[in-house]
C-alpha cells in the first residue's frame, strides 16, 4: 500500500476515496477536506472569531487542530457534564492539548455554572441523557458564543455523525429535524451560525489524523450513550459502506444536495416564528421559557438535584 | 401465546402489532389490512377490472387470494421470464392455485412473444438482471392491461419489499424514484393505474398467510436476483426492526405521509414531458423508442440471442 501522492508506504487507506496515504500526506488531505468543506458551504471567512466545541474526543480536537492550522483564530469551549469520572478525564484531555499548542480554552461546567448535571437532568426527566445532552449543549455553545462575540461556532460532526443522524430523521421522516440538517445553519436573531468542518471526513480518519499529530484524545465512548441509537445507525451504516464504499457519502452529500432544499422551507418558517425565552433571551418554540431554561428549572426544584 | 380475537392458541405473533393471531383470525386481519390500504390510498373500487401481476411467488398469490375474497374481479397474469427451471416451477405454482379456485389466468412469454428472455438481457446488457427483468415486467404488465381494458394493475409487493426499495432510493437520494414511489400511481395518458394493496402487511406475513391458506407457491428466491442490492437493504432493515418493531411500516408510512408529497412534484413533471414510443405507443421518456423495445431490438440483434 503506496501513498498516493509520494508512493512511499502508506499508513492509511480511505477505500471511498479509492486512495492510500502517508502520514504528513493523510494530513494534507484531511486539511484539503476541511478546506473544501468550507468552501463549498460558505463556512466562514478567515477574519471571523471561531468558537469550537470541544469535548476531548478525536473529533473535536481533531477539529480543532486543523483549523488553527489553517490559520484561523478558533478558541476552545469545554463544557462539563459532570458525568463521574469520563468528564473529568475528557477536561484533562482538552486542557493537556490546548496548553501543548498554546490556544485559549474556555471551560463552562453545567453542575458550577447552571445548577444541574448531564445524570441529574436524565434522572429528573425520565429519558435518554442524550437528550438532555445535546440540548444543554446547543444552548451554552450558542449563548457563550453570543455573549462573547463570536462570528461562529464549529462543531467536530464528522461524515459517520451525520450519516447517523441523516438516517434516524429518515427512518421516521423527522421533516422538521431534516430542514435543519445541513453543514452549515446560518445566523438568525439569537443564533449565532453555526458550522460542521469535518463534514467530509470519516470517523476512522479522526482517530488516525490524531493518531498522527500526536494528539491525546479521549478514547471511550460516553458511558450514558450506551444503547443510543445512532450507535445502532453508525453499524448498520458501515454494514452497507462495507458492502459499497463510499455509500455513507453519497447518502450525506446527495441528501444536502438534492433532498435538503425540499425540507428546508418548514424549518425556516419555524425560525421566523420563534420568540426569545424570558429567563435567559434565547430563541425558542416552546412557549415563554425556553427548553434548556425549563429543564434548568425542574432540575432544580426536583430531590434528585441535591443528592 | 393466544389469539387477541378469540384468546385460542395463536400461530403467528406480529411484533410491530403487538398482537398474535389464530389461523383463522390472521386471516381476517390479513383481509382488514388490505381493505384499509385500498381505502386509504383509494387504490380501486369493487366495480373495477383489476389485472393481479402474478409470479407464483408468496405475495402474489396471497395478493390474488385477498382480492378474490374481498370481491374483486381480479384476473391473473403470469410474465414468463425463461428463467431455467425457475420459470417453469414458478408458472405451474399459478397454474394450480388459478385453477383450484376456478381464477382466470392471462399468460405472456417472454421469450416467445418477445424474442427474449431476461438472462439473454442481462447478457446483452452486460448488466444485472434485475433491472431488465423490472423494465419487462413494467412495460408488459401496463400494455397488457392497457390493450385489455382493465383499469388498474395490482402488484404483490410487500411492507418489507417497499422499505427496501425506499432505502435504496434514499441511501441514494434518487428523487426522480422518490417522487413516484407510492402505492397507487395513478392513470395517465398510455399508463394504467398501478397499486400495492400488500403495503400494510410484511414478509413473514404473507408466507404465514399461503401457509395457513394451503396455497403451495414457488418458495425460491430467483436464482438470478443473487447478490441483489435489494437483499442486502432487506437484512439491514430487518436488524433495526429487530431493535425496534415498527421501523419499518414508520419509515414506509411516514414518508408517504410527510415526504413523498415533497418529491412528488418532480415526477409529474417527468410523467407530463412523456412522448409515445414509435413502435409499441407506450409512453417513454427516453427519445422515440421506449426502453422496453429499445432492449428488445438490442437482444435481436446480439449474437446470444441466437444460442
Amino acid at each position: 500500500m503506496k501513498c498516493r501522492v509520494c508512493r512511499g508506504p502508506a499508513v492509511i487507506d480511505i477505500r471511498r476515496h479509492n486512495a492510500a496515504f502517508c502520514g504528513d500526506h493523510f494530513v494534507t488531505h484531511c486539511r484539503e477536506q476541511v478546506k473544501r468543506a468550507v468552501h463549498e458551504h460558505k463556512m466562514m471567512d478567515p477574519a471571523e472569531r471561531v468558537l469550537v466545541a470541544v469535548s476531548g474526543g478525536k473529533d473535536s480536537l481533531a477539529l480543532w487542530d486543523l483549523l488553527t492550522d489553517l490559520e484561523y483564530a478558533a478558541e476552545g469551549l469545554y463544557l462539563g457534564l459532570g458525568i463521574d469520572g469520563y468528564s473529568d478525564e475528557s477536561l484533562q484531555h482538552t486542557r493537556a492539548y490546548a496548553s501543548s499548542r498554546g490556544l485559549k480554552l474556555h471551560e463552562v461546567d453545567l453542575g458550577q455554572d447552571d445548577g444541574f448535571t448531564i445524570p441529574v437532568a436524565a434522572s429528573v426527566t425520565h429519558r435518554a441523557p442524550c437528550g438532555a445532552c445535546g440540548l444543554s449543549k446547543r444552548h451554552l455553545f450558542n449563548s457563550f458564543a453570543r455573549d462573547h462575540g463570536y462570528d461562529v461556532v464549529a462543531t467536530g460532526h464528522n461524515l459517520d455523525d451525520e450519516a447517523a443522524v441523516l438516517l434516524g430523521n429518515v427512518l421516521r421522516w423527522e421533516t422538521g429535524y431534516l430542514g435543519r440538517q445541513h453543514p452549515v445553519l446560518p445566523t438568525a436573531l439569537g443564533f449565532v451560525r453555526k458550522v460542521k468542518p469535518l463534514i467530509r471526513l470519516g470517523e476512522r480518519e479522526m482517530a488516525a489524523y490524531c493518531v498522527i499529530r500526536g494528539i491525546d484524545y479521549q478514547v471511550e465512548e460516553c458511558p450514558m450513550a450506551e444503547g443510543n441509537r445512532h450507535l445502532g445507525y453508525k453499524e448498520v451504516l458501515n454494514a452497507l459502506e462495507d458492502r459499497s464504499p463510499g455509500a455513507k457519502a453519497a447518502f450525506v452529500f446527495g441528501f444536502i444536495d438534492r433532498a435538503h432544499p425540499l425540507f428546508s422551507t418548514s424549518a425556516d418558517e419555524e425560525r421566523a416564528a420563534l420568540g426569545a425565552c424570558e429567563s435567559c433571551g434565547s430563541p425558542t418554540t416552546t412557549g415563554s421559557l425556553c427548553a434548556f431554561c425549563r429543564l434548568q428549572e425542574r432540575a432544580a426544584s426536583a430531590p434528585e438535584a441535591a443528592e
